[in-house]
């Protein structure tokens, strides 16, 4: 019954840290070097590259060594499903409380011009 | 610079737990009360309360106690907020692509009937 599905589970975790959510911005609009994600961060090379592998072993990210730069992409396909999954539930919510307020503006009694509220009620 | 919306952190965070996800399932479906919540999971009614806590702090659900009953339902907005975050990157990543591909295919030789491509080579 559980959804065990891992990638969510990660794929969460991993953008939950706003530093992570930095680099998936930035990654957003094109591909960077592990030393650009980490330029607007305040931490060493060694916390940017381990938020790097957070990200690549969910996989929202990945990358890429050439030389001494590892470049990293971002992977929409990893974007979409963490999307649906919230997408979906929001749908149902959405549907079930329109299919609410259609329930309730059918059984709702007609507004009786000239009485009030308290002749309706007396009307019970 | 940093995104340090405190919902964010915490609704990813939440989210990222199977449980609490199924919860996240069960209550989009409608409301339920907090032992209806837990009885698909194998975990204690104390287990099952810190969760609802969890989710509750980030505002995903709303609960109210009515006698000894705690009633959970959920709360649409925070679903629309995540869900909002990732698609927003998600459409980013994508329209950037397809400038990509339209770029591509604008500035791509046309394919030249009767050349192979060592010809096309030969040319340059």
């Amino acid at each position: 019954m559980l959804d065990y599905a891992p990638d969510l589970d990660r794929v969460y975790q991993a953008l939950a840290d706003p530093g992570r959510r930095l680099m998936v911005e930035r990654l957003s609009r094109g591909p960077a070097s592990v030393s650009e994600l980490g330029r607007p961060l305040e931490m060493s090379l060694a916390a940017v590259l381990q938020h790097v592998q957070v990200l690549e072993a969910c996989g929202l990210i990945r990358s890429s060594k050439l030389g001494r730069t590892r470049t990293c992409s971002i992977n929409p396909v990893a974007l979409r499903v963490a999307e649906s999954w919230i997408a979906d539930r929001r749908t149902m919510v959405e549907r079930r409380l329109d299919r609410l307020g259609e329930y309730l503006a059918k059984t709702a009694d007609p507004p009786q011009p000239g009485k009030a509220v308290s002749a309706t009620r007396e009307k019970k």
